[in-house]
């Protein structure tokens, strides 16, 4: 049998369980004065502190909460080079362009696969002390079938959750042939790519890539085996979320500018919609208007989009403040976004909650409930971090 | 002699040392692929890496930048409870309400002095594992002889920048007595506080105390030996600043709604302009426009104001993201405001910059500059901390 560790005296464990006592996950939903056991790679039990199994190993809470992991559902985490300069430089006043995302490209590929792994395994360390216990890492810095083929390996060797993102912005080198760079897409690098990635997405936005195109690249990437995931609606009106649920896709992610009926197709779907409100914190573009979303009953996530240009925070605690204070959203349902509804996003049934059967990927803050991550902004407030049962966090 | 320490290969070294080479505290001023030595507690030389001397010790920053410990000018930290609730609420929906201040205030009156210390402790152990060396500490919510005396009191055990703030709010038991509660913080409190303080602070605001009030309150404060500071326009326009200037205090604090008048005052006088963000982050109030007043020429201060009501962080990066995001400042501008801004803020001549004879107050950043404080927003990202040359961080 394997061991087993009590976490007792929890002032506030946030389980996300099913209401109806299935053991599954649910909505957001939390014990007061709680305790939970894991028992290996899993949770074994939950309830109150006073009704607590004996245990090999007891850990006192003290009064703090604890959480299910964090889930950060959309994440850029293989690249070279850093944009701080021209970061500072768009907060002096110029606009945010996607030009940039160039300068990341060819530093990318002019990097070792020891300096990509580097650089990914110093972001993934940092995501894991800040409580994410699972993340999803996409490539598209690459932008060549080399380039695009090693970043998914290196992806590959710190998470499951890798999406294949040939069609981010097309590279320089087919300036005006999108249609040269398409082929490649979802052609030989995309068979270069599949073997080691689950997700399949496109940038579809004006300036990126149109409708047509996106399809052809979730069709491409589907018979290849890979699930469908998109960029959508971030910077303007447009096709991507229409294109999203009638692919079938996990996720519309950004969805800042939607029209009724992308709200109405989102809600009748099985497509979660993930807000990335650290792109609009650093681009200083708009919100987008999660209450919206979730009045017309679509799940939505909040996940990091930590990247090099628009959005380099790896802080899910700090999505967590931003959408508390600017989409609308309560510190329950932002909680339950970035747990749950990560988990909801990456079609995963054994993250995001807590209870028994759960895998034991969960997190105690110091602080006595959850509201405290958007009460306490800024403020590394996670103590500790269990990854599959284990003490995963340097502190 | 006493030993050195040796900080090789920094990145970005931001000094804030006098341009005019007089060793003395400057405006922003940074130096690249840098080198600095500490001797006992204090910089003994600063320089390139190339240039570097011998030392007993070194440490290889490998890149990161280093920058001077933050100079957090304006915090409440002595206090019991917690308004979580009440933050989650008035993120729901409802608006901020200083009433709130009263829970707090019966909270601390029935808390012991260890309680109020091990929650001082907590919160400055958590502002110095995130950079912060020095800073100020305010009573305020204790409104008692007895409390007041406590709070400033237990607030010297870990700081010398002490602030008597009895005229904090009129406490329940003085309400439509103001002149009563008055002439207690102006005798027998203040006789208590001032041998534990240094400086004397009133909130000078509509609903709080007005002009006369606060001018009477900081002339029997310095009678006693304190220095002024003034809590100022922040919830409306109104007499805080000028009454600030006119007394010649130290600082006016949060100057959200200032006419021409007001800053033409800043912009003429020695007084600090202390800018609060996470108090307008956490209440939803707009920000104060930093740009405006660095353009005529005030001198600006960043302090996080972490109090349990409406600015519960502690974190001096969170206030710098803000500050650039949302109140027109540029990196470099941000940075000086939260560390030799706050040294002028408090008339301290040893902190805030790195030259020979100040004070050895260094964080190192796992980053190669100051500008992925606010390129990096949430992310915890001080790595190392010595505070008068000792290492005085967790990890």
């Amino acid at each position: 049998m394997a061991e087993t560790l009590l976490i007792t005296r929890i002032g506030e464990l946030v389980t996300n369980a099913a209401a109806d006592g299935s053991g599954g996950p649910g909505g957001f939903a939390a014990i007061a004065d709680a305790a939970l056991v894991v028992e290996g790679d899993r949770v074994a039990w939950t309830g109150s502190s006073a009704r607590a199994p004996a245990a090999d190993a007891v850990v006192d809470a003290a009064g703090r909460a604890v959480l299910p992991g964090f889930v950060d559902s959309h994440a850029h985490l293989v690249f070279a080079g850093d944009r701080g300069a021209e970061f500072a430089a768009r907060m002096a006043g110029r606009s945010y362009a996607a030009g940039g995302i160039r300068s990341t490209v060819a530093a990318t590929r002019a990097a070792s696969d020891a300096e990509l792994r580097a650089g990914l395994r110093r972001l993934a360390g940092e995501m894991l002390r800040q409580g994410t216990t699972t993340f999803e890492c996409k490539s598209g810095y690459g932008l060549t079938v080399r380039d695009e083929a090693r970043s998914v390996a290196l992806a590959a060797e710190v998470t499951p959750e890798v999406t294949y993102l040939g069609a981010h912005v097309v590279p320089a080198e087919f300036d005006g042939d999108s249609g040269g760079y398409l082929e490649l897409v979802c052609g030989p690098m995309l068979q270069a790519c599949a073997p080691h990635s689950r997700w399949v997405d496109v940038f579809c936005e004006r300036g990126a890539f149109g409708a047509d195109e996106a399809r052809a690249v979730l069709a491409a990437g589907r018979a290849c085996g890979l699930q469908p995931r998109v960029h959508a609606n971030q910077l303007g009106p447009g096709p991507g979320v229409s294109v999203a649920v009638e692919a079938g896709a996990a996720s519309a992610d950004h969805c800042t500018f939607l029209s009724e009926a992308d709200v109405a197709a989102l809600a009748s779907s099985a497509t979660v919609a993930t807000l990335l409100p650290g792109a609009e914190f650093s681009t200083r573009q708009p919100y987008p208007d999660a209450r919206r979303l979730l009045d017309a009953g679509v799940v939505v996530a909040l996940a990091t989009d930590c990247n090099p240009g628009s959005s380099y925070t790896s802080s899910m605690p700090f999505c967590i403040a931003l959408a508390v204070r600017d989409m609308g959203m309560t510190t329950a349902e932002a909680v339950w976004a970035a747990t749950a509804g990560g988990a909801r996003a990456l079609r995963r049934a054994d993250v995001g909650y807590l209870a028994p059967g759960a895998r034991a990927d969960l997190i105690m803050l110091d602080a006595p409930s959850h509201a405290h991550l958007a009460y306490r902004p800024g403020v590394p407030l996670v103590r500790a971090v269990w990854q599959s049962g284990h003490r995963a966090d340097a502190r």
